[in-house]
């Protein structure tokens, strides 16, 4: 590869379930995120179903336009899965047995009790004098191959899988190969605002965004907030941080409140981060995210330091008895309210002798609204010591969206009140 | 479009987040399912940054090669949604207001508390003469176009408002102007039998596979199970209903007691219909899996007449608070043992009142581990009137997979056990 033009690569998926919808491809962007993490421009994405003759053609086809080739998918131990074949047709290979595989694919599946079939001597077989990535977390090899002064990377469907391999052979090898044009990417993360108004509050900037040579800004609107994707294409890595730098610092300008990290923070980790260093502990108290709100608390590696304990209290005994909410409050206001919300988060904290609790009750639907209490209101309370409160969202939403717009606002909340 | 030959669709996606992989591309997975539903082929997918230019290019040539054009994304209220512009100039036609949308815009945003920004009068402006597609979660509408004897469907990117206009009126509106040759997926839904040996039991099955004509199987593995997906393709319904029906059947012969359901059927709904019939009441302890297993169960509307409650025992103090667990039990074996397991299954039965408990305790990684007990350990606990027992899976995997895997065996277990 020439360091002074364009690395350009083509990421293939093999699968008819791609094709079909059944799946769906994580993979390509995760691949693609990460090439151009390191200046690598993705310039194609292509999607071929289980056929060998499709499957070889877009081999062939990647290997005219591109320097790099990627290719997931078709690995696996069944009949399906032909992938492996087409590399050896493709390369005129035969197959062998590697031995380090084989014992590794042994003492993988008899950890699970599982080893017993013919079938798994079969996965450590692999194309003839091609380089083996390994697989920490499965059977099927990845295989690195160079072929006419191009890079082809074959590497299981299964996302975890593959995602090891990028990240611990894939980047750091190809990072070192490389250098020239820089591209580079950060995405401010921010919470608690809608993009039309995060829009406003930008407008002065946006409007002249022509004054930064070669930077771009996105909008990305999800359930988990709305995040600002800011590109910078440019010859040396000074200019592009420096662009880079300057903009950031106009947007916190004029933002910042709602803005709590960059690239792959999470809103969890960084309340995970504040928690641990002010040594608060936390407790939660759910009805309508269900478990959602501590299932992403527990995403956080360490998460066991600050978080204590969660409650889905679903029916109302379970919110009187567990958390101790009053029967009167429930039947005056309604489990869906202001009052029940601050008692949850307040109960729960006291339960678990925590620093801080926080809770959510609403209607996540599709039935249980009513004109006054519609599906998709959600009330999220907070309670430390000094202070319980409470605040709500209200958006019509299908029940999936409801919870995680709930649990948003509720990591929104507790966030607001620590940071 | 003429009923007695394929009719082929091309799905076009927009934004530079999904070139650069900053966002997963759900969106033509979704709608290729739902066209191959009804018999649509999806021969290309296709997806462009947020430019012009290259947005035209790609409407240009989706007309040349297919039936059906589908476009998402670039719908928004800020500077880089360009497709509507994009749609004007391909159509040659101007944006006119939309005054049945501006009162949707106005309404929906009212109830949020934000309206105010001239931004938002800017998105009920169309392109004049189309027809418009009504989104009922969001501010964006949807454009149905007949051009040149094709059909182009635009719609937001944004996922869920996406969905519900495929759903409700997409997929409804193209069923009617088509029939023809027949495709139909079927997909047979397995938990708790690895991939490799699930394919050793049907074994003797695909071997033969080439006897049913136009048919295909496929095995999808995931941390929810693996599935099965048959596909046929023929010239009748007739036909391809029987290859279904007959194929089916011998893979029921031979894997059953690991089949919960097919096609959209997920673990937790078929637990929940089972739960409803026999009218028993659920609820579950975690630990290791910090609230996915409730936030799983609670995904199915009406899950709040099986649900009592939920309790994400993250602290040992809790397995013993609201649990009943005995320190002795917990000292003596550990916290990720059988008998915490079992006892964590009773004890939230018990101080719940319901027919049925189920637990989880394990080590989520990625630190935590020991020879005996590493990351990816998983104690399961399953308790009724009756029995109380537990049973363990062990698989190496980052933190997240542990708690996916962990949350399947667990609803995996129950599933057996009420089945």
């Amino acid at each position: 590869m020439l360091s002074d033009k364009i690395v350009k690569a083509e990421l293939i998926s093999i699968g008819d379930e791609l094709l079909i919808g059944q799946v769906v491809n994580t993979n390509q962007a995760f691949i693609a995120e990460k090439l151009n993490s390191i200046g690598i421009v993705v310039t194609r994405m292509t999607t071929v179903g289980d056929e060998e003759s499709e499957i070889l053609d877009s081999f062939i086809k990647a290997f005219s336009n591109a320097d790099i080739i990627t290719v997931t998918g078709g690995l696996g131990p069944t009949h399906d899965d032909v992938t492996r074949s087409v590399v050896c047709k493709f390369l005129d290979r035969k197959l062998v047995l590697n031995e380090k595989i084989y014992a590794h694919i042994k003492s993988l599946l008899r950890r699970r009790g599982i080893f017993q079939s013919k079938i798994n001597e079969d996965q450590a077989l692999v194309p003839e004098g091609i380089e083996i990535i390994f697989n920490n977390y499965g059977t099927a090899p990845g295989y690195w191959i160079e072929h006419n002064s191009k890079t082809m990377i074959v590497m299981p469907g299964v996302p975890h899988e593959m995602k090891a391999m990028i990240d611990d052979v894939v980047i750091p090898r190809l990072r070192i190969t490389l250098s020239g044009k820089v591209i580079k990417h950060k995405t401010i993360k921010t919470s608690g605002i809608p993009e039309s108004l995060l829009a406003e509050k930008l407008k002065n900037l946006t409007e002249r965004i022509a004054e930064y040579e070669g930077l771009t800004l996105a909008f990305l609107p999800s359930p988990f907030g709305v995040r600002l994707r800011i590109s910078v294409n440019s010859d040396t890595q000074e200019k592009v941080e420096l662009q880079i730098r300057t903009f950031t610092s106009e947007i916190l300008k004029r933002a910042s409140e709602y803005i709590y990290g960059y690239d792959d923070d999470t809103i969890e980790q960084v309340i995970g981060r504040i928690l641990t260093e002010k040594k608060l502990t936390l407790a939660v108290a759910e009805s309508c995210t269900g478990g959602l709100v501590t299932d992403r608390i527990t995403n956080v590696p360490g998460s066991s330091n600050y978080f204590e304990r969660g409650v889905v209290a679903y029916s109302n005994e379970s919110k009187m008895n567990i958390l101790g909410v009053s029967k009167d409050l429930i039947e005056k206001f309604g489990a869906v309210s202001k009052e029940v919300a601050e008692a949850m988060a307040e109960g729960v904290r006291k339960i678990s002798g925590t620093d801080i609790g926080i809770s959510t009750t609403g209607i996540a639907g599709p039935s249980g609204g009513s004109p006054n209490k519609p599906v998709g209101l959600v009330w999220i309370g907070y309670s430390d010591a000094n202070i319980t409160i409470a605040v709500n969202v209200n958006f019509p939403a299908p029940r999936r969206i409801v919870k995680e717009r709930g649990s948003q606002a509720a990591l929104n909340l507790l966030w607001n009140k620590i940071k």
